[in-house]
């Protein structure tokens, strides 16, 4: 068996890990990290209650952190993990970024851009599902446990 | 003659002040600022060529500077003025945020929420058009100066 370093899938598991910083931290478990050229050049997670404020989304994070190492505003060689389909304020920003992929975990059918008829850039892929089930999981366990 | 201290068009004239300090900057000239209880609380434009940063519109520095203000990430009680309809990102960060009220001055058909299908908050107020004819004339300058 071959251990593929380069998957969407590898990649979703380090995103993952960046979720359970979240849930460490008391934090809805969202995880996203950037790749390029297959380097992983930013990591986020959701930080909306540390830092009280309703964009630090870990995918915003992401978009922000990857233009500061690239030094430009563009991600258009890069592909975006994240652990759940991005809101529409993700979605947006994804857009304005022209992010060349997107491939997320979990699907949000409430609050998910798709739903919300929102939209990526024209040239961005997008893959979904991958680790969907470890992604979900990780939400559903941390809002049962709130309750 | 009175002269309203707290109307939408004198509070938009300070987003107004803003967007020039964009201009001055060489940045798309968009301003935005919070208002809470008639004070301001938070001023912000554009930065996404100084900062390489496709999230630093006015609108989500404005939220995230009320929101640190404040010191809580809900904004129900506040007032954004920003000179130009926000786009599907901040909509939906504002959208998250659940601002108060909305006051934007000149439309964005081509990239504004509205046409891009964007939703803010059910409880948020939205007032449109004012001085929209100075925010506009800004960022038809801007890019006449740029071609």
């Amino acid at each position: 068996m071959e251990l593929d370093l380069y998957s969407d899938e590898r990649f979703m598991r380090e995103a993952l890990k960046e979720a359970v910083k979240a849930w460490d931290m008391d934090e809805v478990p969202v995880g996203a990290i950037v790749v390029s050229q297959n380097r992983i050049i930013a990591r986020a997670h959701n930080l909306t209650e540390r830092l009280q404020d309703v964009t630090a989304h870990a995918e915003m994070q992401a978009i922000t952190a990857a233009a500061n190492h690239i030094g430009a505003k563009y991600l258009t060689d890069c592909t975006l993990y994240v652990t759940l389909e991005p809101c529409s304020m993700c979605a947006g920003a994804l857009f304005w970024s022209q992010v060349g992929k997107v491939v997320y975990g979990a699907s949000d059918p409430k609050r998910g851009y798709i739903s919300q008829a929102g939209k990526l850039h024209p040239r961005t892929e997008v893959v979904s599902g991958i680790e969907a089930e470890a992604c979900s999981d990780l939400l559903v366990e941390f809002f049962r446990k709130k309750r």
